[in-house]
């Protein structure tokens, strides 16, 4: 890889833990084998070096790579494939007979779509497909982030318990018309897998790829949920990561009807749950955390733990809105993810950053709302760190990775600029993804003037189109029906179970 | 203006009271000068009609030309003219030193950025500029919105009483230092009108131009605020436009500290006060209306007033998020706006559109959630209605002006869509400006091929970029200075008036 001068008119080198910015003006960033060496004025830099190649200039904004800290791949959405925003329990059932799909290609798609829009690394947790084929997807999966150029830290997840409902299965099954019921389990034991196998899975893929040639990926373990994990398995995680020196990445309170679970099966909340079994954790994460008491907050800020908040995911799911500003002034780690379910349904984590910077903007004059530093913490050195790529990406500085990208200033500041707005609060306000001019990973330019450099995009798009163009296969057909038929049951389930959702730690607007 | 057929897949001609859809494929639209003539299907059309080009085609969808039903212009946005995002009372107070513009280029480049983004209509709410050039100012603005092709309902708002904070301006000045006092005394001046004055230009407004040749301009009046007006000056405008029939167009209950006015000075909401002046009626459309009580929501459904939502600026500027699904269900005709300070810092009422379909999703099964025939409701017909051209836009049928837009389908699709899923669900989940392929507005082709056809929008850039390159002018930097000076002094009289914000018709997190 050639070593390169990246010149940026401004530069935001790390958002630090309190969010602050660190801003250098005219400087630029020295990289040699994906490697920085320094960062400073670039005219220190110019003479001090002799790079291959000088990249950017005056006219760009540089900032680190940003990281989605929780995705599922999906590059053509659930929407696409038919799926239209539901709330969340139900929304999963229509996903059972969802079309299937080339792993590889989608997630190749995937890896360019995110990248377009400054994503260089991703937490990517895969869905629980078939056990037969699990290595083989997970396989091209990885394929494909690494055909992209992207940085992975991967986990594929199990649920070994409530698979149809926050409920035993067979209890739920129990209740069902019998051919229905038979249906179910042979639609389950299809995604079948003892926790015994799920962990020699895990073995396997950590050999494989923990250490990949490519130092781009890292493999993590993952429980699907607390109420769709046993104890024994949510601590067979913990046990495995901590011997193998990785993380955990899983889902947590996405729903109000997960926290009532919780309640209603410990007697207490899924994080108080997860205390209680030593679970919790610096390299812990957790997906959504939107139903967090008061003390569940200090709870996960005490254990070092990081949540993922996927701002549009949540609303589009029916989930609500996290309670990211108690959050962050209690000290939790707080990153971002899009959860394959993004505003504009494209993935987009800038727009996404955008969304986050404005709806924790608490009504009133000293109310508290998330500034644009934290918001950019969020998706780079906080969504670094539970990647396993902690201390190598997420901030641009000598000794980590060179993944950062060059934004376009001139649309940006016309027709006018006031010179007083900070350039984290331009960037924040206003850069979209067409203003993205390079993207770099590993010192590696994968995009340049906004067009891919590694992968023709046009071919990529192509072969999906033809192979989702083909005829339904009945197999899918059948589930699809299977999982409309179900669907009144599921509802039933949980309008039999309505949460308590009271206190909020958010108040928008008023009754009275 | 020459006759057209255009046509597309799908055209979703109008959005219904209750949010329904009605969605025509393989459709047309025949529209003479500018009127529509038909709506059918495309081949039944196309044997009927001969018109002078045909537009369109099977790989278009066709929507009613969006109205943003509440607007200030601003094309070069406040945060580009150097107002970062705060709560709205201190933040209005930063405008106060905003540098000096062009009124016709400004509402040239804002009307180019709206029509691109799919705005054909707007409703343009005059901020209190210079009494001495209100009317030459005015005039600009208003050639602005024509030369662009734009249909505009226009109203110039006027405070006349509590201009610095929501409190007597005498008293408020009297607790000043004498000179910075004085400052502002000669600051507000400039800006003074009498009701006299006011409603004497109003007049010569309506006479100009209520009834324009181009059929595209409706003069409204404008009381700034319920705590901003005198109830004279209230029940005046209420008159005067019952007399005149035309509309009320003003802003309410923006922020708490609005409502806790209402509370502190009348014993009562200021939606109860308007109410109990018998203010209250179909003509009268109000901006924000984000803290309304149950009662205040009946008040408003009762009366058939607009609520006209933006979700954006609610959330910017800390003022919360409106209710809007309990006022839908109670039957007030809610409209969309970007009130000029949307989500990406551009005015695209089609992202702002996709904000308000997922932010009002409340969490759980059967909690309310908006639809995406309610939102696309919400930015044609019902943003329509307080216009002055209820009747003519907003629906695509025979009689009404042919305001509409081509949006591309292949980009939504590609590189598969499920072909359930309903076309209004694809345009609301997925189209962006950039898919906007043609604007027409009363028949003429504003925009084709993403590119404007009237204006040369580069050459509208230029001079605003030179024009704002000049020096700032002494007696603005002045007046900013003064705003500094006087801004702690607005904090602390809102941090003595704190509001009470409890029992949230929204619960989207939750404390314990």
């Amino acid at each position: 890889m050639p070593s390169s001068l990246i010149r940026g008119k401004y530069i935001l080198t790390a958002a630090g833990d309190a969010g602050q910015i660190t801003t250098l003006s005219d400087a630029a960033v020295y990289q040699e084998d994906g490697l920085i060496v320094a960062v400073g004025p670039y005219d220190e830099l110019k003479a001090r070096y002799s790079p291959d190649t000088e990249l950017g200039g005056p006219s760009y904004s540089i900032i680190p790579g940003l990281v989605n800290s929780h995705h599922h791949g999906r590059g053509v959405t659930t929407l696409q494939m038919g799926t239209c925003d539901d709330c969340l329990e139900v929304w999963i059932l229509a996903g059972w007979g969802r079309r299937p799909y080339d792993h590889y290609l989608m997630t190749l798609y995937t890896a360019l779509n995110m990248l377009e829009s400054g994503t260089t690394a991703v937490m990517y947790n895969h869905p629980q497909t078939a056990a037969a084929t699990l290595k083989e997807d997970v396989d091209a999966v990885l394929r494909g982030f690494l055909d992209a150029g992207m940085r992975v830290a991967f986990s594929s997840y199990l649920r070994n318990q409530n698979r149809v409902v926050y409920q035993d299965d067979a209890d739920f099954l129990s209740a069902l018309p019998a051919d229905l019921a038979d249906d179910v389990r042979r639609y389950l034991s299809v995604g079948h897998m003892s926790d015994d196998d799920y962990f020699a899975f895990c073995d396997e893929m950590r050999r494989e790829y923990h250490d990949h040639s490519s130092g781009k990926v890292r493999v993590l373990y993952s429980p699907a949920n607390a109420q769709w994990n046993t104890d024994e398995f949510l601590l067979r995680s913990k046990e495995q990561a901590t011997r193998h020196q990785t993380g955990i990445h899983m889902h947590l309170v996405e729903s109000p009807y997960q926290k009532d679970y919780g309640i209603r099966t410990w007697g207490k909340t899924p994080v108080e749950h997860l205390h209680d079994l030593e679970f919790l954790g610096p390299e812990v994460s957790f997906a959504h955390a939107v139903w967090l008491t008061e003390r569940d907050i200090e709870l996960l800020a005490d254990s070092g733990a990081t949540v993922c908040h996927n701002a549009s995911s949540n609303l589009r799911l029916k989930n609500g809105i996290a309670p990211v500003n108690p959050m962050l002034a209690a000290g939790v780690n707080v990153a971002m993810g899009t959860d394959s379910t993004a505003m504009n349904d494209d993935d987009d984590l800038l727009q996404e950053m955008r969304l986050v910077n404005k709806l924790h903007r608490q009504p009133g004059l000293d109310a508290p709302a998330i500034t644009a530093e934290q918001v950019l913490s969020m998706a780079t050195a906080n969504a670094a760190a539970p990647t396993g790529f902690g201390d190598q990406i997420g901030r641009l500085e000598p000794g980590r990775r060179a993944d950062l990208l060059l934004i376009r200033l001139d649309a940006l500041a016309d027709p006018y600029l006031d010179a007083d707005v900070p350039p984290v609060e331009v960037i924040m306000g206003r850069a979209k993804s067409r203003d993205i001019d390079t993207v770099i990973v590993d010192g590696e330019v994968l995009i340049s003037d906004g067009q891919h450099r590694r992968v023709n995009k046009a071919d990529v798009a192509r072969e999906l189109r033809e192979q989702l163009a083909l005829p339904l296969d009945p197999a899918t057909l059948a589930t699809r029906q299977m999982a409309a038929r179900l669907s009144p049951y599921v509802e039933r389930f949980y309008r039999s179970h309505p949460p308590t959702m009271a206190n909020p730690h958010y108040v928008y607007n008023s009754r009275t």
